[in-house]
């Protein structure tokens, strides 16, 4: 990013969860099994220009963050001790590019550097290149979405005291991004007050260092995962992009690659991305590894015979290798041999199976037509 | 509800649910095969004390609407055509309880009318009447909710203007209530501008009736279904509800009984209400129904031969009865003799059916432990 000296990342995810009516804090909450702030990490890990990724945690999560980077193999990571409160807690995050911290040394200073939030996993390249190119014009900069619903001020009775006009109100939220020195000034000027209570960086830059942020329509998938709802949404629309894929695995035997030709001929009016190999390709770990790194991770095997589920199962027991497809879980579905009368009923079934990714369900064998 | 003389719902269906990105108004989206807006209107007919529901719906929605009001027999509706706001669409429906309207006669005037969306289905009797008690007492009232981004104020650059103090303001949602002469009055004196521009009803109740509504926290769910997340979010939390009961149908056979019960003592630490029952006794449509009343959706038949299959089509035939089961597709799951060494097993696998509802595994058969 030439135009940008250096750009890095403070994620705060010190947060207690205590909306969501549990005792897991909601960005280690499991989405498909795996904790949420892996997913906003790998977000922001796949945007090349960004340097360093400052975490803030809660002493009481180091060793869970540690274990959660080491099984995703997350990396550019840098973990940092957090405070009591968020606007405490990015404080701590924007020292780490100053000082050496508890948990290691001082990182390179960024010119830009962008704040985000541990539970809004679906930021995309797009929005954290518009924050930030307006940060480095702006000084400061956040992406904003229309009013969901009117927003009112109560008197101290309880009852309306007026009604905004909702045309002239955003919600703000994340991610943001500040020049450096304008957010780091602000947080050394303002008060224990604002450290405290307060939770818009936008204000601080605006009310400490005198910056006008820019204001970024963001993409509605920017929402934040605060209630359990918002945990079912945030898992379906993971399923639904992961269901795109389909790995169609044929043995090398005449009733197979029939069956395979059919059912590739009824899948892929449904699936968006589906090849089709022969089992003989997927033998062995660094095989499935330029499948998935093709981002597919749905498996389908072909068996006509009883013997072939031998292989299916060894295709099972690969996908399971430790640091194989540590992301998602993969579905193995096996057919017999009836399938080829039910070709539109298997296909059916193998699309659910995917919508679905109920890893119970991985290795069953469903017999079609039934 | 003797407290209040007569209670009534306005709820506006008109909107076009652009923010959804389709081209299906959001509360006529399905969610698990059945419109929203179906589901809201059954949170209302749940309501003993609510007299009538005028659901007002865009002209062209209404042969749409009366066929759903056919499909899942939906009571107390009267349906009133939109304007083209919402203010337009509730002044509508409140004129249906005055004088004759296009789709019918008018309806008997209450004396508090409680106002509700169509994309808010998951409301529940406790807060309806906690606006409407509080509706007879300040003259309106309306459910809020804790904002959960920062509200901010733009200026015309699109920079920030200033940020609003979170704890001072609240969400505005639904249900609000008011006495029947005050919104109406309020109605009719507020400006076309109001009518084509506004959408905040507690707004016309304090500018022009002089009422100040009393707010009430609502809870969590009360939320707008509004973007495709939203729908997602909706049927996760309904198919979280569905996945609770079970019916476990066991034949009279030694066998089954056997499995039967092991597949119970599995089940029950995971099944909220667990009840098992033979096959005799759910041959007719009159046996399910009974079962359906008892707000049970999920059956499980025991099979040790092949033979008992014919028995389990036959209830699956049953349960695909136009009018039996209108609600909610039913996962009816058959089990192998193989299931005797697999309960763990298949208890999970029936876990998992049960809380996915995939319809094409309906009938499905599914072999344990291969």
């Amino acid at each position: 990013m030439a135009e940008m000296r250096r750009v890095s990342v403070v994620l705060p995810a010190g947060g207690t969860g205590e909306r969501l009516g549990g005792e897991t804090p909601k960005q280690y909450c499991p989405v498909l099994g795996r904790a949420l702030i892996s997913r906003t990490m790998e977000a922001m890990e796949r945007v090349s220009w960004i340097s360093d990724i400052v975490v803030v945690v809660a002493a009481e999560s180091v060793d869970l963050m540690k274990s959660i980077i080491h099984t995703y193999g997350h990396k550019r990571i840098t973990l940092v001790e957090g405070g009591v409160t968020r606007h405490r807690s990015i404080f701590n995050g924007l020292c780490a590019f100053l000082e050496d911290h508890s948990l290691g040394a001082a990182l390179q200073k960024p010119e830009v550097v962008i704040i985000h939030d541990a539970v809004r996993p679906f930021v995309e390249e797009d929005v954290l290149l518009q924050v930030a190119r307006s940060a480095k014009e702006h000084g400061a900069a956040g992406a904003v979405r229309p009013l969901v619903s009117t927003v009112i001020a109560s008197s101290s009775d309880g009852c309306l005291a007026h009604s905004l006009e909702r045309t002239k109100h955003r919600a703000s939220e994340m991610p943001q991004a500040f020049l450096f020195d304008v957010i780091y000034k602000a947080y050394l000027q303002c008060t224990d007050y604002d450290l405290d209570f307060g939770t818009e960086c936008l204000h601080l830059a605006l009310e400490y260092s005198k910056v006008r942020a820019k204001l970024v329509e963001g993409p509605p998938d920017l929402w934040k995962v605060t209630y359990k709802r918002d945990l079912y949404a945030a898992e379906s629309i993971i399923k639904e992009c992961l269901g795109k894929q389909l790995c169609l695995i044929t043995h090398n035997k005449e009733d197979a690659i029939q069956i395979g030709f059919l059912l590739h001929e009824t899948l892929k009016s449904q699936i968006k991305n589906l090849k089709a190999i022969s089992s003989s390709m997927c033998k062995t770990i660094q095989d499935l590894q330029s499948i998935l790194q093709g981002q597919c991770y749905n498996f389908v095997c072909i068996n006509v015979k009883e013997s072939d589920f031998e292989e299916t199962q060894k295709l099972t027991g690969l996908l399971q290798t430790p640091g194989v497809c540590p992301s998602y879980p993969s579905v193995v579905v096996s057919d017999d041999v009836q399938l080829q009368e039910n070709v539109q009923e298997a296909s059916a079934i193998i699309v659910a199976l995917l919508k679905d990714r109920n890893p119970v369900l991985t290795g069953q064998i469903l017999v079609a037509g039934k």
